[in-house]
């Protein structure tokens, strides 16, 4: 496809205020100097999608204009800007959606998901992917190879948030690592885990029907919190990774780590939770968060179009653009895990 | 000194009871095979006594039978057990007061102060150093250099928890670190902190004449937490060090740390707190907590010797054995900072 | 099986001199407090062995009296000592060959596998397992499952090399991994690099049959060095390990790794080497060298029993007691990669 | 100073040719966006400057076109481009003299030093700072407070490396380093090593009077290698740093190092040595060399502005912008130890 080829406008999906969404016809954003212009193929649903919906901000970041949601995209380059190689033109990328300024303290320290002056996709006031196009620096529209599905290429998105957790959580084979939460997130860390090396991927949830799927995905124990103190069980894991959000949760799961041992907290809850800071301090346990990722996608493609982790049959809705809002409502639905939008159908 | 010229006794003071301290004549503690007796000189009073003398125990530590207190000791090696090199016998000697099991998967991998067999200096049920003398083993009787007074050698038992905090804080030179707490282990922090090369070290405190201190230790700039609001003032940290284990301190100086900073939690508070989850969230913060040390005596010689930390001139109460009580107590007086313990004097 | 018993003697396999294997009846060794015997049922052939046999030394390490050769062991506990538990007879168990001191600066930092006064199997003058019994401390002798037989579990020595080579290497999911040699070292390193998530594994070896063996044990890619010139090829590898000690393979491989890439040298060779510093300052590379292990049993035993890592089939010969020097012999032959002894058969 | 004050024209310094060097008058250097102008007070020589004049080549890089040497360089900011604050005008700054590219997988990671895009300062074909004004981006030009010097803010730059090498060694307080070589960065790193909190700083130089200057910047003891063999006279540094660039300074260095210790090569030699790699190998020693540096500067600026390390006495001197190729020929002195060339006087 030539630049002459393109639309000058195109199809996009927007949120005009708190659980409004409309459809609106754009211009084709410009794409400057090292920057790819992408045709969107599939977009992943993600809770900060569905929060900013029905929330209208996360913390600090408050939508107070239309936004375009969507940050879980893959697609096939369209069009190249000055100095990149054009022969990137019809090539197939998943696309990793954050622009960082390459220049302050963060990002010369290969910290650049911390960068202060980040432009991060359906993040107010950065407009995202549920669009018909999406525009990308060079180096974050990764190429994918064949073996890897529209969808599959998406998710890595999320795939990248368990690679940086497993990561921060210096998971190594032969650990023992105990996930709370068995939502999306919770399951493709569970498989991460394993790719990783974990040798037990213990795993809580409250949902009978969400711990069985755990079990289908990585876990090789499932456990009912509500039936196992897990603060007290002996569990002595290697790692912990929160992927809830729920404060109870949290602190049993802290409670569960061997000394030394890391706890990486990933899922959104309160901005503050009450901690067992005595245990933490006892067994000297290393807490931190994750906040984005920084060089994941080489990895990710190798996890997913190895088969290491099974992105494809986490999908359990496929809708258009028109249909945004039906797919933001549809974990609604117990049996629902993962939605794509695909603009183009 | 040979063996024959041991006593068969020696006076001690004991934790009869909550606030409740004797004197008692005891027998002398047997040495083992890779074992040195040790002739107190000078031992330190540290928080975690005085919380044991006003309350009886420490979260799960609880005192039920008589205990001997002091864990910050110096003193001159008396006699030796079997394999231990007979020359070292008359040496001058730092006392690291833990005996861990050295079996264990934590001792295995260099943790020993995680050791769950670890017996520990006055930590019930294991007898202390307010004692004429003590037994450790042959490795962690630390030789130390005629320029280090009796005094200064006791409290490298300090300045090893604020080595291991440095360590675990990452500080290095050009750093700038916050320190809450200006009592002892904060004085020392801030003192530790220059000499890993800080450039900035802020200490907070709520008593002017502490934060004063910390200005003539090691402290560049002295903060009244009432005055400055230390969570919303743009210190952009490197690190966050409380060594005051007051919640308000706590969670103002988690809010200070700069993206991917660390913060180590050394004061001992409540076991639970509640903490900004959202700010370690997306700033990536790393927080641990320190449980005493691990290989720290030999550079804090270094630094006690080369005068980069001053121990001698922390030294506010002086105390003979049968003054331990008044000793615990001293730190009712604002002006007090370190109070020793002299056994033979 | 009760103390009474055990037998009085036992035979055992020693090497006399230089090439000369002789059968002594020798005492059963003492197991003192913390100790274990345990009843030999396989042991690897190392080859390390085999140059004790045919050299009478390795660098300093020299055999001036007669000395029981192997270190790779398997077997079931047969005593212990005191403080040991005694239900641990019976317990089918790897042993882990090393005996450190636990006191030195090495011990206590972690590094126990560095102990200067280490005693290891078979590594003078300490003796080896080619014997009905050998003892260690109970920590090392450690317990596997049910589905590991005694081969692998005696392999888990080499494994535990491999995973120290990994973490060396910082091998992470997605990886590059280069490994030069195709003999028992390289074939187990290319098993466990692609069980700690390697993507690429590409094994250089100038034999046809190893290249060819190693694309069945978890080479993605077997490159003839003597056609492909490994130094400019443009591999840009993530790691590089050396399982050759061939000084050619090493400078080329050290040539073949990226930015900031990692270098292990496993193999021995000579004890001087000519390398390209060059290459390793202006592309600021890490090496470093694997001396035995520390703490890998855990991690080697996963990935044994879960057929992450298959060491049964690497077995190409098995040899009772009275054929020792057979199998030191074995490498003669190039279809053999490893070779076991059975003491009891 | 306003951009109309600006001169359209510049003088440079020029290697025209091996040994060859030519004043040259030439347009002012263009300044994009997010980069400054910079007019240049003090530059320092380095060696790699002299090696250029001297062979007109170091390694693959070749001077194939004339080339303004000098890459140590401070001054002040006469004009910003796009995006760049414009108050910034007027300021006194150190240059970080490389330009990245900020896009590919090492800029990404934090390794910027190791860019393949890399343009550095005096580096075929760029040019260097023996000129009246140099160009570079905003974020490296280092703003340095009023109690630097324009010679201890060109300085910044070696005392980078300095740090640089004093990270990758991990010296922290206590530590016993030695050091090959009393050059320039020989005596920078010696007085590093202290500020990092080394205890004993051990330098090695065949030079007497070299010996003794060490001994005045940071070297707490100064050793002949004619006449104490470093490889066998039990140093057991924690780390070694070869600043000498001498094959029997790295290889009876290495040999010093304490088991899993560090060796890092800053000096520049031949392209291959030969190395102990036995003693690497059994005592698992780290080995990597410096490429220049990333994120330095405000550690940089600390140890300088603190009097931790003194630069200013390292000048030894001082020559004008028609002097350059008598400043380069300055090493031939033995009493020399750091000139610089001064643009405007």
């Amino acid at each position: 496809m030539s630049t002459a080829d393109l639309p000058e406008s195109m199809r996009t999906s927007v949120l005009a205020g708190t659980k409004t969404i409309t459809m609106e016809k754009r211009q084709l954003p410009v794409y400057g100097p090292g920057e790819v212009l992408v045709k969107i193929a599939a977009v992943g649903v993600c809770g900060s999608d569905v929060h900013y919906f029905r929330h209208g901000r996360i913390g600090d970041f408050v939508v107070d204009a239309p936004l375009v949601l969507g940050h879980e995209a893959s697609g096939t380059i369209a069009a190249v800007g000055d100095g990149v190689d054009p022969s990137r033109v019809g090539q197939r990328v998943a696309v990793e959606p954050q622009r960082p300024c390459g220049k302050c303290r963060e990002c010369l320290a290969g910290l650049y998901n911390l960068c202060p002056r980040m432009e991060f996709y359906a993040t107010p006031p950065v407009d995202g992917a549920f669009a018909e196009y999406a525009v990308i620096q060079d180096a974050f529209a990764h190429a994918i190879p064949d073996n890897l599905s529209d969808e599959a290429a998406a998710l890595l998105e999320p795939l990248s948030v368990a690679i940086t957790t497993m990561r921060k959580a210096h998971v190594e084979p032969g650990n023992t690592v105990l996930i709370a939460g068995a939502g999306p997130i919770g399951i493709i860390c569970a498989q991460t885990a394993k790719a990783f090396g974990a040798a037990e991927v213990i795993v809580t949830d409250l949902v009978p029907e969400r711990r069985e799927r755990a079990l289908r995905y990585g876990a090789t124990r499932a456990v009912d919190p509500a039936t196992v103190d897990v603060a007290t069980a002996g569990l002595d894991v290697d790692a912990f990774i929160d992927a809830s959000g729920a404060p109870s949760a949290v602190s049993a799961g802290i409670q569960a780590v061997r000394p030394a041992g890391h706890v990486v907290l990933v899922g959104l809850g309160n901005p503050e939770m009450t901690l067992p800071v005595e245990h933490i301090q006892n067994y000297e346990i290393s807490l931190t968060g994750v906040f984005r990722y920084t060089n994941t996608w080489p990895a990710a493609i190798h996890l997913a179009s190895s088969g290491l982790v099974d992105l494809d049959s986490l999908v359990t809705g496929r809708f258009g653009l028109d249909q945004v809002e039906e797919a933001l409502e549809s974990d609604q639905d117990p049996s629902s895990l993962k939605s794509l939008v695909y603009p183009w159908k």
